[in-house]
């Protein structure tokens, strides 16, 4: 950084730079209009950012993030404990719960099998699953992983695991989306929508 | 905010969704990456937009925003402090270094008039730059704001008020930019190129 930079609005755009997707540019209007904030604004995003850290863990059930012991849905009475959808990423359950058609619970696994990035089974949440398998009473496992090599991967990994517990695993359907067009749907979706076609 | 939505997560979502440009994906997107980071980063993070805010003021001279009593410009005795570039933004202040060509000073306005959103000559720096003129070292007033509506109103405000001081006022060229492509230069550019041609 050059000598007409003022050291402390450099060090906060570096710290907005190093955030997913956030180029120089927009790092340095970033930087520039928390300077133009209230201060007691500013108090409070910095706050907010310790306080995330702090406040948030995995449920203890499903590790998914909460501030509580228990996620909301994990505390809730009214869900059907004996079904599990299982996610990679937290906001995936935000996804499904934006659907509110799903009244099981979940279980996030915090990314997907991944060898080439040295994510194996062990640094995912499977060990936790399996515990929750222990007491008989789920009846049915839906893998709902992302539909790329890793989550594909990550989803047969886990049925191969369930499957000798005699636990019943399903997956998402695929098919085109809903309000999409034909034309764009790429040939494998494609595929998988006619392979997975239902009678009218 | 929904209830799935884990408290001081939501927060700090809401944090980043007030940033310029920043949607509620992307906030969603960049709370999970900070919840991510090491404390110790998340840590660094937090205290720089307080340091920032804290530590970051006016330049006594030119209004340029500094950590010291003078930004690093004013204080250089090599600067030729009777040339004084007038620009609208501290950023626009690091375009003009960046071209290393640029051996005067500066003054930052800190906007520029719009009397559609009541900013007015009072909430610019204008008098400060008055302030600066009255010891007749300077002899050369040179009008760097933005080529816009707001930008030009400004510049002719404060030319006017120079002129009765005999002060020399003179304005960038305005022109094709180098690397770009007639095809695509807007008619007006175009015309100012035009009017403002040189002999070769």
């Amino acid at each position: 950084m050059s000598s007409y930079n003022v050291a402390p609005l450099a060090k906060l755009a570096e710290q907005f730079e190093r955030l997913p997707g956030i180029g120089t540019k927009t790092a340095q209007r970033l930087a520039y209009h928390v300077l133009k904030m209230p201060r007691e604004k500013a108090l409070e995003f910095s706050q907010a950012i310790l306080s995330a850290h702090d406040n948030i863990h995995y449920c203890n059930e499903c590790c998914n993030l909460t501030d509580k012991d228990q996620c909301s849905v994990c505390a809730n009475p009214k869900r059907d404990h004996s079904v599990i959808c299982v996610v990679e990423d937290p906001r995936d359950v935000i996804a499904i719960e934006r659907t509110q058609e799903y009244h099981g619970v979940y279980h996030v696994l915090h990314g997907a099998m991944s060898p080439l990035n040295g994510i194996g089974p062990e640094q995912l949440t499977i060990k936790e699953l399996l515990a929750r398998l222990q007491n008989d009473t789920v009846t049915e496992v839906i893998m709902a992983t992302n539909p790329t090599i890793e989550g594909e991967t990550t989803s047969m990994y886990i049925s191969k695991l369930l499957k000798p517990l005699g636990i019943k695993v399903t997956r998402l359907a695929y098919g085109i989306p809903v309000g999409g067009d034909l034309e764009y749907a790429d040939e494998v979706t494609l595929l998988r929508a006619l392979e997975g076609r239902r009678e009218m």
